[in-house]
């Protein structure tokens, strides 16, 4: 085996270790397979490269060449550069040696392995997707933060089991899901400080016996710190799960979301109505517009749990069995990173943008009983029936108006002491005037004051403290965002400090 | 409908809203269809009525009647009286309304919902089940503590891809999974924070229009707070599956922990023996000794993966469309916990007790080239190769190794010198000394003294930094059942004080 | 050890293999863990001995008191007495061994194991399970097909993209479900097929060294033939999991089937009613009518789809790595047989009972351009566009209407032109009459009398070719359970010979 | 709108139907994004231009002109012609458009939607994707059978519970796989006959109005056939899925193979050695060889079993709401089956290759007790023991061995009395040469020969038997690839027979 191989090939070269080359089938080594990590691979060149050189394992005149040769990479296009060697997650090794030969090019890899690369590079692509989720999710709580004061007063039936259940206002719903998405928020920013340690230095699985600085490191990559433990650093896996979970809620609520959407954009609701761009026609039902972005938004969850099972499945086996079937559950996640991002702004963009039809919003809450636990109440309270004896009035009288095909406007006081007489009671009289209150949607909307209610006031209230939150999200969301940058601005200072010295 | 048969069957009472009894085989609703929360359903029936009392909205005098039935079924047994009423959810109402009528007992449901009693109970529940596995967990966490300086020296291979990587020791191992349980716990607690919220008063959807105090039952429950959107309280239920995450993650950490022991313990590794207690003979095979304790632990990142799917899947649809179908997902789920539980209690009873074969160990350690990578390292720093270089070298002498059948043993000096040249390289003097060292894996323990590296004093570092965060974690899980323990407290307190009154 | 104790627990008695007891927490044995699998380890327990003594293994007197006892216990109660003696698997030997003694009783596991037991009290189950599956699918189907021929005029929107898309009729929508049925139908047969063969003699997994008869033991069980490979027979699964293919198969038809319903049957829809005995109603909310029958159905999709993850899960691993862990993999499997069982009678209930209303999908299909397809098939044949052409007209055309909010009574044939002048081709005449005949619901599904078209006469042509699929099905099945009565039989007719004998 | 617009974008220009263009992130039409069913579309247009031209609906002069126009694209190669277009599904039709105007290029389309050119491409792609998986699961049943002869009396133990159960030979296991993938064959050559209909005419849903001819263009598309119904034509998708669990079979069953393989390659087993070009080495640890094959396979089933539930999860919801979701699952699906496709080759490589370590597979087969079985039975056979007794004595007997650390030739006639004592019976004479007959894991193997049985004259007889099975598959598989390829001739036969007559 001559050098001059190496330099194609690293130690892959047939006749190194190996005596025949691996089956195509089975290189999943080629830049182009991990072309998302690349740039973090670039990184974590650089700042181990930074390292050795402070610690005396690299000369300071080799240094130089080494981070000079680096710095070119950048000027020629960090990524065009790593995709055309070839080298993976050694196009570093690969690029410095066929530029500056194996004595200076083979020294970058002292003291680490494929394990904390793979390991370094996995985690700071995390890091960047979670942090471009979360902007992207603080971007939704705004925009529908913004959304609800105009919406208190719209009237419209909140569901349970898909049936009309009771009146509620567009806001209230607006509400909920600005609760969803902080509780999303906060789970996804407990999971980004786990995410952001380093296992930089744990190499294969036990270090190196070179007296490497792991924090130093972690410190120019933006790490809050080290993965002590290097088998744990290289061989655990459950943080990318547990990232995997976080992205498989906040889909099941995006899709969940959709649904309540698509429902309410059918024909037969006509709640809202979504504008052209969200949408495609047929090519031969020249009538159809179909609601893309709903059907994408709720397919998200299918492919968010399946990334998620991929992720659990790969890691079963011993520990370190796995680590090459990480190639698989990292495809899934980075895809469904991409879906998610593209569906989160997709959101943003159309929820302040749909129609809402507060008309026939109202016209159904109205038209369906949704009412029907407020004469409940009303019958407590003005004839002094325990609830259940009120309750089950009103659900006879309910089963009147079904047979009868009554509507709400053909609710008597008569017929409420027939329902009583039916179950029993000695008929109390009831106001004619409560009776109709009773089956008011706003009436029933507008005396929901408690806490996190319906009632004007109350959406309000919460909305107040629900926008604290989000305030104080930003805020942290900016500061770790600035953590990163600093680490990357530590880094290009240590790299000048080095030339400059030369 | 006389009143009567309300104390039979209640709101669903045939003849009341429907015309048919429901077909059996869709009834979900009998208490022994919900066993495992009808404590916490009593819990909130008590609380629930101490605040109507409270508020006024029951009197005294009927709340001294209601809250002394309770007290009087407590007496005979909550979970007997509520099994042999059948009411479910409802089956506090149902006891009440047969012990002291239909105007007593039909009062304890106002301004609540089976929504809201649902989920307070599925909270209460889950509350219950993740402080007991995380108790479980800690106790597993100070066993492993326990045996890690016992195994500082025990050294053993380490392995990744399934092959020999690396010396290490088995405590190296152990500090390892002392980390990962740790970061169990760290995830689990963030949850149970998330889990201990309230929904009650939250109703079917959108709360009531009486003037309830929603934070005053939270407070009785043992709840830190309120969830405040009262439809995020009730149909919203995100948080159940992240439960089931945390469960996952855990169940996935104790299955990878089986599969290690499951290879170390077979015939062809010999490295650790189990106690007959964890083991099976066969009716056929008489000297079977199967480690049933592992299989188990292996299972249950299967039942966790299934219990996940199964709650992520139920909450597809519109907001609410699925509640009825949260059976089947708590199913799921409290039979997992039970399985979690019972794996958690033999692991902390089988790690101190199994056999570890510290010489087998070292047998394995030193028989496979686990040393290699130290040579390469002494070739660098003797003979000032770059690593490539070093490394490329040593595969070479491994070929050469492996087609000859050479053993460590067999390595000399002049083996070295022959790579050498095949790699295109002027041979450079190694000191047979260093060689020997280089191929110890003692001395390659010994020299990994990196933060989180395998010799005894970076492991013993580690443990004291793993015990501190273990003693903090206990610390705080102490404290959070005490606040759960002053909410029941409160309760009972609260129900003295309104009995002593009468 | 004394030989009473074996009577007591047999091969696993302490101080037998092993020195300590199973935990209690591992014991995964005893009769109630496998009580549906019970009377089929009885019907093996006899085949097995009949072998043996057919080929001299068991003596003729000790096999006449041994089935005499077998006999005696069905009298007892086959399942009571398992149960009573605690054994599971081997139950049989137990209760033999304490009413015979061990000299006695100690024969009949001669020539086999707890994994041929497993394995054939397995397939005898899902064999049992899988016939009741199809022979309610058949009642399914045979329900529907009647229900086609009072539909084939009643019109309705079908829907893709959740948007109406053309019209067609109910019935056209009932032949695409006795369509799929019988796909599944198909599917579950050859499952059913590769299911019937027997495991026995396989033992533990390379069968034995004593002169056993397994084809006669097969045919004693109702097999269609044995399972050759012992290691195969005992150790693969991948049956099994097929099973759980085809039942999450057909799951996923009845929870799409509910999902048309669930829409159907809103307020907003109001296609359909369903009737009080499927639903249920609400504590709180006196208007209440849950359609649960559909909820459940749609809930099944998600149960079988974690059977059959669990099933794949648990198989993952070394061969035979997993048979301990098939408990859960069968429990899962156990539970979702008997809710897809419920489900299935339901629905045979449901469809023919709920209500339709063809006046409001007539409406819907009328109101929302669901013919519009056909108004460009007009401009091809009347004005001699290509279709393309035709269907850029009147999608533009659609887009005045939706902009002016026009319904299909206000399309003018100068609308038409105007739209062709839009496009830039020249206005060409349409006669009024032609317009009104494409805008017509009824004539859009009459002219489609193509293979598989709404028509009638094609719909009924249709059905016409179903219901001969599911006479051959419906035979198919009756001759397959007189095969496995005839098993019965002759395994009861062999018994009767033997004592007859003595 | 202009004509010449309706050449670039077809039906999809805006100011058509839409007003607003459709976001980029939602444009899932493009030819790139469904470049694999390219060339199944483009004979989906031939066939169903030859079926127009020969019903009339498109006239003969037109006919020749658009028929001539598809053969000039095969002759610029019909991906590259088609990608560069752009119109995926309707790739065609824009073809054609832009080479012959809206004219011509406007009537391909009569008749059909996106909907069947779906259903059409994608079971096309599905039977092609089918047959290239059972040809070569052929092959490597093919492979399998010629190793079993070689490896009869390759005795190796057999595992149970990953313990040592008891000795079988190499051929035995080799037996097992033959069997194994026998069945998956049997399961996919189902599901082939399934896939193999023609949705093609069935159109959007409802078919057309058109009166065209289904069956012919199912001919000349190699279908055995039309599916009838046409709403479930294009919006039923269960064959889909069937064809997913059929690759999480086969996959399922692949893996399980690599982990024995896994283990057996193990330093620990070192039953088998992976030639080189299967594997790979390490960046540091220089002796490395980890086997990426077995690594592969290994997670085969991880990425099938998502494939497969994202298959399942896509169709959830009502008839015909998802098909926009199909992109998901059909993504899923193609990657799984070109990774299937490629370890299928890889094993029918590697089977036969692999080193096989008889000597090893011997000495762990003799050293760990898996004959002790044998012994039990010798008991039965010559001291007239119950088996049960047999069994408990030689059970006492391995505690003796294993607490004492006897070996097999340790045991002597006087250790077998020993524990008849402690087991509470009277000692009885055992020959020591059928004592030492019974330790022998040859005889052990030699004297199963029942049907399945390890013993040589079982292997080979199961062998002929399956061989005749693989024979009969491979004609069928033939018979298969003449029928579509019968199809293809018909086609171009219709094409020239129009293009002649012009």
């Amino acid at each position: 085996m001559q050098e001059k191989d190496v330099r194609q090939s690293g130690f892959r070269t047939t006749q190194g270790r190996l005596s025949e080359p691996l089956l195509a089938s089975l290189d999943r080594h080629r830049s182009d397979k991990i072309r998302e990590k690349l740039h973090a691979v670039h990184a974590f060149d650089k700042a181990h490269l930074v390292m050795l050189i402070e610690r005396g394992f690299v000369s300071r005149a080799d240094g130089v060449k080494l981070l000079m040769a680096l710095r070119g990479m950048e000027a020629d296009g960090v990524l065009e550069s790593r995709l055309a060697g070839g080298g993976g997650l050694h196009s570093g090794e690969y690029y410095l040696t066929s530029r500056l030969g194996p004595d200076l090019g083979g020294q970058v890899h002292l003291g680490r392995s494929s394990a904390d690369l793979s390991g370094v590079s996995r985690r700071m692509l995390l890091r960047e997707t979670l942090l471009d989720v979360l902007a992207k999710l603080n971007a939704l709580r705004s925009a529908i933060a913004a959304m609800i004061p105009l919406h208190v007063g719209t009237v419209m039936p909140a569901y349970t089991h898909g049936q009309h259940a009771q009146p509620t206002t567009f806001a209230h719903w607006l509400a909920m899901w600005e609760t969803v998405f902080a509780r999303d928020h906060s789970r996804l920013r407990e999971t980004l400080e786990r995410v952001n340690r380093s296992p930089a230095g744990a190499a294969a699985v036990t270090g190196t016996d070179f007296d490497i600085d792991r924090p130093r490191v972690a410190h120019l990559l933006g790490f809050s710190g080290t993965l002590a433990n290097t088998m744990d650093a290289t061989l655990s896996n459950d943080v990318f799960i547990e990232c995997m979970c976080g992205v498989a809620l906040l889909a099941g609520n995006i899709s969940r979301l959709s649904e309540d959407l698509l429902f309410w954009a059918s024909h037969e609701a006509s709640m809202i109505s979504i504008p052209d761009r969200f949408c495609d026609t047929s090519s031969i039902m020249a009538q159809k517009r179909n609601p893309y972005v709903l059907h994408e938004m709720r397919a998200l969850t299918v492919e968010a749990a399946a990334a998620l099972n991929t992720a659990i499945g790969v890691e079963a086996g011993t520990t370190g069995q796995s680590v090459l079937a990480r190639k698989l559950s990292e495809g899934a996640a980075w895809r469904t990173f991409a879906t998610l991002g593209a569906r989160l702004d997709e959101v943003v963009d159309l929820l302040p943008s749909m129609a809402i039809r507060a008309d026939r919003m109202r016209e159904l809450a109205e038209g369906n009983w949704s009412q029907a636990t407020d004469v409940a109440g009303a019958l407590v309270r003005e004839c002094g029936l325990a609830w259940r004896q009120a309750h089950q009035v009103v659900a006879i009288m309910m089963r009147y108006c079904e047979e009868e095909r009554l509507r709400p406007g053909d609710v008597t006081v008569g017929l409420v002491e027939r329902a009583m007489r039916e179950y029993g009671l000695e008929p109390r009289a009831l106001d004619p005037g409560v009776l109709r209150d009773a089956l008011s949607v706003d009436v029933f909307v507008r005396r929901r004051t408690l806490e996190g209610g319906p009632a004007p006031e109350s959406v309000l209230a919460d909305l107040a403290s629900l926008r604290r939150q989000l305030d104080s999200d930003t805020e942290w969301l900016d500061a770790f965002v600035e953590g990163v940058k600093a680490g990357e601005t530590a880094l290009e200072c240590a790299i000048d400090d080095i030339l400059r010295a030369a």
